[in-house]
Formats: C-alpha cells, structure tokens, sequence
C-alpha cells in the first residue's frame, strides 16, 4: 500500500507584500482592485476580498523594500499543525513560533531553500461583517461591493527561486504539497513547479530567478469569477493607467485565464480564472512540460513576455 | 482539542442512471449534452465529459425504469476506503463488496437511510485517450470537441429522501461528509442538506420528497467553465426541443448558476457554473437558511418552480 | 419600384423621466446605475452613460408625478428634420417648436395617438469630457468608471397603449418606424409592436395597457456590452436593495436578454444585451408572433411576469 | 446647410475567397467555423452564417489563388442602387453590370483605386430555412447548430491598399462611406482608415500594404455575440490546430474584441464581437490616431504582431 496523502494544509492564508510607495499602493489595492481594509497595525494595513473567510488576505506594510515578507497558509486542524511542525523541525528549516497578528493566532513560521518567510497556524480570527457590510445573501462573509475590479478572494502566489530542485523537494515533505504540473528543462534543470495543497490546481507556484538572487516574489493572484470579469479587469486597469505587463490570456500550464499588472511599488499582481477546473484526483501525475512544449507559448500563442522572466520584487539589476 | 476533520472521501466519481428510453438518452447525453462513450457492457454505456480524469462519471443502463441505480465515490487511498468500510458496517449500513465494472476495481456498497446505494471504491481505471481524442494541452485527459453543450466535468448531484435528519446524521459518520448548508422549516425539520467531501460547497445536497417515496433521484448535474457558458447551453437545448424545467438563474443556496432540464427518460439533469466559490475553511460553520428566507425565491427573485419540489424519478403520482 | 425606406430618424436621444423621490432616484442612477451628472437646471439633472455620445440621454426631473414627460430623438440632417416636421403636421399631431434645453437645440414636439410626448431635432450638444472625465481611449466620449452596474448607453423605451393599431399606422408615417416584430392575438388584435430607425432590432416598443388608461410609461433601457455583464449588475442590485421584476432571462421577441427593476419611484427599468444581433435588411419582412407562441413564455421558458401587464407609471389602480 | 448623409448602402453583403486547397477551406469553414453550406455552383460553394438574412455571405472559390475576388455590398432601394451606380460612373471606375449569382440578382461591379472589384446590388435572395434548418426563435432565418466556433453573422472585411489617400477620398463619393476612425503616421500619411455604410462602426477597414503590391485581401471577419465566444473560438481553434495569428484582445481602434486565424489556404479570418457600441450619431467626427499613439500597440498593450502589417492574400515576398 502507497503511503495516504497529506491533508494538513487547508489552504493558502495571507501573504504580507512590502511597498516603498503606501499610499499609492493602498490605493491600488483598495480602489481600483476591490479589497476591503479590516484593520491596521503599526506599519501595516490588513486588507481582504469579499469573499475571503478569513480577516484578512493581505497584509500591505510600509518598507523601504519591496517583495513578499512573509506568506501564511491555515492548516486543516490543531493537531495537523503540530504534525507539519515536527516535519519541518526534522527538515532543519524551523525559525519558530510568533504570536500571530491581528488577523490570526499563534503560527510557526520557517524558511523554504530559497529564504522565502513561511508561517503556518490554525487558529485564526474570522471576518465578521459589520452592519454596513453584511452580504444580501448570508453564505458570503461581506458585501460585494463591485468597487473597481472587485476581487472574489485570494488564489495563489508565485516565487521566484534559484534551485528549483530543492524547492521541488522541500515542499511535499514540509507542507504535503503535491506538484501538479513542472517545466524540465533540455538539460533535465527544472524552470518551474506548481504545488497544491487542497482541490486547488495550485495555490503556490515556484520559477526560476534568472539573476540568481534569493527570496524574491513573483507574484500575487486574487480570483475572479468569470473570464469575462478578467476582460473587464483589463478595461479598468486601462481606465486607471495601471502597468499592464500581459494578458488578458490562457496560460498552456494549468489553464488559468490571466493578466498582470504592477501595483504602484512595482509588485506583481493577477487577476485569474480557472473555470471550472479542479485537481480531485487524490493521485494526480505531474504534468511535466518540456522546454520545445513551453516555446510555444500560451495556450492560444502569446509569447512569454520577457519580463516575466526577469521581473520580480525586490528588483535587482539584469542583463537585458 | 477538536476531532480531526476527515479527509477519507477524494471526490463523486459516477452515477448510474436508469433509462426506459436508452437510444433517445444516450443520443441527448452525447450529441446535445457531448459526452463521449468510453465503453460498453451488457445494457450499460459508460460516458465521460472531457476533463473527468477516470474511465467514466456516468454510467447509463436501459431499464424499464429511470431514476439512480448507484452512485460511486472514490476515496483518498487505500487505507482511507477501508476505515470508511469500518465506520459503515459499524453503522449496519453495508451490503458488501463487488468487483467494480470496466471504470473501476473493488467497490464496497452500502445503503443510505432513504434506501438510494452508494459505493466507495480506490482503485479506478484512469481514462487513457486514444490518438483521435488527444487534446491539444496535455494537462486535460481528452480533446474538448465542443459538441452540443460540451460539459467539462461531474459536479455533483442531488437525491430526495423523505427523512433528512436521518440523512444529516448519517452522511458524516459514514462518509465524513461535511455541512455546508441547509435549509430549516418553521417547523425545525430540515427541507434540504448541503455536504461536501473536499472544496467544492457541495457534491451531493438532498432535499425532502413531498411524495414521501423513498430511494428517489433528484438531478445529476455536470459543470461548465463559465455562466456565460450556461446560457449558451440554454440555446443548445431550445434549438433541440429539450424540456428546460427552470433557469438560468442562481440559487440563493451556494450561489450556483444553474440550469434544469429533463433528459428523454425524464431524469432531472443541470449543467452549473460556481464561479470561484470554493468552501476553503476546514471548519465551515453550516449556514442555515429559514423558511422566511427561502420564500424569496432564487438569488435575483426567480420562484422556486412547482416541479423542482415533486417531479423525481422514478416518477411517483402526486396531488398537485 | 417601391418607394424608398426612410433613414429621417438617426436614433432615440433622451428620454425625461419624472420622479416623486427624486434624490433617492438620483443616487439609483448614479451610484448603483453608474449615470455620470452632466448638468441640472430647475428641478431637472441631466444625466449620461459613458458611452452617449450627447451630453445627456436622461433627463431626471422632480414632480409629484412618476413616468415619462417627452421623448427625443435626433434627426440625420437639418433637411431630414424638417421633413419629419412636415409629415407630422400634416397628420395633424404636431404641438410645435421649443427652444431645446440644456441638452440639445430647437426641437419640434408632437402626441402619438396614446398622447405620449414626442420632440425631434437635429441640433445637439455633444459632450465634452472635462479633465477629469477623460478616457483612456479617444474613440469613447467619457472615462467608464465602472461604478455600479455602469452602463454603456442608452438602448430603448417601451410605451404602454390602449390601441395598438393606430400606434403602428402612427409610427411609419410620422417617424418613418419600420416595425420589426409584433404580437398578434387570436382576435387579431395586435398586443405590442417593435419599431426601429436605424441598425438597433428596435429602438422603442409599444405594448397594450390593460388598465386602459392612455399616456402610460413601460420602461427605460440602457445597453451593457455583454450578457454576463447583466449577470453581475443583477448581483449589483441584490446587494444594494433593488426591487428586480424579472429576470435575467433571453427575450423571444428580438432575443434580447433582459432584466428589469424598479427606480425608488416605480419608473421600470431595463439593462439589455443584444448580443451581435442587427436589422441590416433594408427591406426587413415584420416577424408576427401568435397569442400561442407567446404563451410558452420567454425564450428558455420562463413565464413573463404579471406585473408585467399591468405595472406602469404613472400608477393606476388596476384588477387583479 | 450641410449636405445630408448617404443611406443608399445597406450592409456588406458577401465576399468571393479564392482558395487553393478547396477542400481544406471547405472542412474548416463547416466544420470548425460553423458556417452552413446553401449552394454550390462551378468551382464555389456558397455558406452562410446562421443569422445571415441572404442566401451566401462567403463565396468559397476554388482557384489556383487566394485572396478575395470580389466583395458585394446591399443598397437600400432599387432607387438607392441606381444613384450608387451614376455616382460611381462619374468616378471613371466602373467595371459594369453582371446578372448576379446564386445569391443575388443584378449587380453592378467597380474597381477601388487600389484594383479590387466591388460590386452593389438590391435584389437579393433571402434565405429560406429547409425544414432541418428550421430555428427556434422565429426571428432567425436559420437554426443555430453551434457547430465548432458557430459564428452569428457576417461582420467586416479588411482589404490593403498601397494609396489610403486615393481610397479614403474615394470611397465617401463612390459608396456615401463615412470615415469613423483613421491612422495618420508622422509623415501625414495615412496608415489606415476604418469605413462605415450604417451604424456598425466600421464594415470596411483599408490598411497599408508595406509590400506596395495592389488588390491585397488583409482578412474577413464574422460576429460572435459575446467576447466569451471569441475566447471559446480561440479553444475550438487550438483544439483543431488552426493557426492563429494574434489574439484574443481588444483593438484599440474601434474597441472591438478580436481573434485572428489564418484558414488553411492562408486567407486570414477573424472572429469579433463589439460589445454594445454602435456610431448612431450621424456626424460622427472621424477619430485620427497618431503614430504615436498607435505604437502603444493594442487596447490592453498586446503589441501588433510583425505578420499583420505583411501577411496578405495572395502572398508576396516581403522583406523582414
């Protein structure tokens, strides 16, 4: 008998994204992208989607830097948590318990093999709706308010790493991660892995840093209901002034419908669809993509942007 | 410390469905609903949407009757099918094992307290495309050939029983099937259940059979990528002169864009679009909603039509 | 050789709505409708979509009354208006010139036989985007906010009628209308009519007014881009309170898809989507529609809703 | 006074394709751009879309050349087509008077400046719906098969030019064109200018040819009622290896949502929708972008692929 698969993740939590421009970025994120703020802190403003369970999704600290400070995942149960706890002390990547913030409890936090800042906790504050954000239909936690884009919730992250291989490693046996879908390169080098830790196709992606820096962030996605909604997210952020880097498109891997766009402090930012696509299979083979597969581009042609591969935050000098 | 939530069921993996009229239902489940034959045996046709990743998800068996013969979930491993195995012959539900069919091995039967079947089972036949079926991406099982409505995958379905605290007891203890949501009568009895077994809000809801009968078969419902994607089924179906009971619209319960037909042989079967709603909390607090609240009606004001409360199948007479 | 279809008529130009709440009629329009204010005077706001290339296509005036006070459309020429002024003189139902408004030049007024204010002109005020209202793309006279439902441009009107027929003798000879679509009963009386001047499948409707009372409003409409753009503005109005009539669902007639609410003061209105659907045939054949088909109710089946009938501003007593 | 507008042009009514592999172009424009075969004659097979009110509006050529060999345009009266006529004798451009085809009665034919053969007619053949074409929805002349990408109807074409002077002056006096949008370059040349003969805003687009070459076919577009539908063509495309050139994306120029393809002799097709916009206004002032402007390549930033400025029909050698 194979060994059961891991459900001790539930779910991808929050992730805290430094801006060296606050106010513009709180902007971005409040009026053109459709977050709701539930709370400040110190340098921090804790911001959510409508349809966000939890008190908040992101969390936006003022920093003279930029990029991804940490990313938080909820676990399935107390006792999943002290499992994942002990796997990753054996792992030998622990930092150690924080008291959590205002947006949850106690969490363990660790650093994967590229530097990038993990925490995972179970105990969390729920969103409550205040009067004036009470939802017309009670299985939603807030209001839609439709201010802007208008976001659903948060659906996935992508980071940039040097040695893919010992990403592609550690996650599985820290998280229970499953790799869904990768890229191999002709020379057997790993460009990309996309892991799971629910139905999800993926809630955290992982890509190669061209430049050779750690820790750095790619990107950060929220999600839309309809392709249509990503068409009309072009039409606003067109509407703003806001950078749009590609897309609207379907990426070949997993299928997302995409764009991508650049909030103030130069942060990456998505808005996705995935129609009704879903990994349930328990067992799922990992889609490998070979490099002649990926030259292709996206599903329907688009080219990979160059930036894409190049861009990320913080930013660092390259070679054109 | 609270108990773990159980992770032992993967996903609803096919039904069964009974035709009196087998050359007109597998003509509608193929050229207007376009589902591809994978395989047939004795009086059944097996059939597949094109992104469902195991051999079949609807098994369709000419009868002198309609209505739901089985209904097969997989489960998460081996060892997850035999600790349910336990729980249910603890419970005195169980029938026994059989050998599986041309989709999948070993499955264990058991009857639910409204007498419907279901079997759970692990080792399933993995659908292999061959070369004319080949899609184009390959992170899809088959070619998507766009036929008729074009249905991507299984979503969930819907039975009636005549006791549905018996149901809402009994499904998580055999199945460790979570609440989502319900509906509450005046009365304090329950109208209707939610459950789920991963991150969809639901893949079986039961509602209340206002004739009393028991072992009857509400709606089987596949998934579309887009609502959009829902009114253009709705076109489909005008054009072929199929019976479209009610929709579009969206349910107020999990919000689902929804639309009703009646196949030839008169079983109820909904093509739905849920956006990104996915239920992501391991502790999802069940919402209720009261009879007062129902009343409204659909999402955006459609009333609940007459049938959806008293047309099943098989079909029993009623009072109107 | 038949005589030449008239091209007079360039398109529907504004109507004025009259409201006894109007600062709550207001606030519908603006915040959850997405009208931009482009002017007031007296007690009237003049109001625009993004996309109307005029300064105003609703004009909002305070009353102690509800319903619509007078129509405008624009003529193709100086030349074109005059012979309108000319053909509806001689039919003896010209009231005679205004001075224009805020809006729009010296325009010409006259009664169909309903006794509903009709103007004609040519001479306009095209908007002129301040600096603030400025679009990213030139080809579009106004920013789109994409506030509310945010609407693209005003699309047509329905008039209720006592007698039917003499409205569609009416209409040609007066406007140059060709009619597209009508309803016909089984006494051979006709039940509505469908009337277009330009490429639109019809730019005003005329349906029969049960109550039999004369100079009766149906409703406003306004275009959105695409169908599921009506899906989300009816969420708009579910979670900001809006009274939904009916709908979304696809019209036989002209196949539009619908949905319809009621301002605060009980004035009806609709957001349409025709889809790619134009009358191009200059010589156009009017499709008739029997009582019996109009009975299986809307395209996809849903039953047209009483109030339907009977519900028109300004309100009168009518019989179950 | 102004001169008053021109109507006697209806709508484009069809375009003749020349195709070296007949075969090919036939299996794709049936079976995968859904259109329906009305009638062949000689080496052309005539189809249609579903909601095209004509008989044809692709003439399918077999030849040992691609491009198009003559576009027909409706006028509004017999009346109408007769002025056309003395208008484009005047002109010095007149080819002269054919008995029609199929599709049509008598048509009078005329070359451009750039050598492309134009043709105007007003007796038509409306299509008649054999009873296993029958719709529906009464209001359509055919039923909807949705076969593959199912396009609506008819939408635009697009020819080169090597003078856009020479055209732009020319087809205002020949066909009463109105300009709606133009490129004008650095220099004071026109690159392109987009052409309207109703309320589309545009059935005509010329564009440079940079080979300098005459009597070019740049590409032929139908209409899908929603941009949903064009991101489902793009799906329907790749699953049957069509190639496809740039999109889906939405101009900047006119707005519309685009997707281009070349079929399989190489002529370029397009799928677009355009929303709800429409030019009713009937002095609409053409919109001039600059070089400038044009360089921030398409609404959303996708940059014009290099193919579309030379890639034409017939194919010339061009320089990269």
């Amino acid at each position: 008998m194979s060994p059961e698969p891991i459900f001790d993740i539930a779910h991808l939590g929050h992730v805290e994204l430094l801006t060296n421009k606050p106010e513009a970025s709180l902007d971005f994120f409040v009026n053109i992208f459709g977050l709701t703020e539930s709370g400040r802190e110190g340098d921090s403003v804790y911001l959510r989607a409508y349809d966000d369970y939890e008190f908040h999704t992101l969390k936006l600290t003022a920093s003279n830097a930029t990029g991804m400070r940490h990313v938080g995942y909820r676990c399935t149960s107390a006792q999943a948590l002290a499992r994942r706890v002990a796997a990753i002390e054996k792992l030998g990547a622990g930092i150690g318990w924080t008291d959590g913030d205002l947006g949850h409890g106690p969490a363990y936090q660790f650093r994967d093999p590229d530097d990038h800042v993990f925490e995972i906790y179970y105990d969390t504050k729920k969103y409550v709706a205040p009067l004036s954000e009470r939802p017309a239909l009670k299985n939603q936690p807030q209001r839609n308010h439709r201010r802007g884009v208008g976001v659903r919730r948060i659906d996935h992250f992508n980071l940039l790493a040097t040695d893919l291989e010992a990403i592609t490693a550690f996650m599985p046996m820290a998280m229970g991660s499953r790799i869904t879908e990768q890229i191999m390169l002709d020379t057997g080098k790993l460009a990309g892995s996309w892991f799971t830790h629910n139905n999800k196709s993926y809630d955290v992606a992982y890509t190669r840093d061209a430049t050779g820096t750690h820790g750095r962030f790619h990107h950060l996605t929220y999600a839309l209901d309809q392709r249509e909604h990503i068409l009309e997210a072009a039409d606003i952020f067109l509407e703003n002034g806001v950078f749009i880097e590609t897309g609207p498109h379907k990426h070949a891997v997993q299928q997302t419908f995409f764009l991508y766009v650049y909030e103030p402090a130069g942060n990456r930012i998505e808005v996705a669809n995935a129609g009704a696509r879903l990994i349930l299979a328990p067992d799922w083979e990992t889609v490998v993509w070979t490099e002649t597969e990926r030259k292709k581009g996206q599903a329907w042609g688009l080219k990979t942007i160059d930036s894409f591969h190049t861009h990320g935050t913080p930013e660092v000098p390259h070679k054109a």
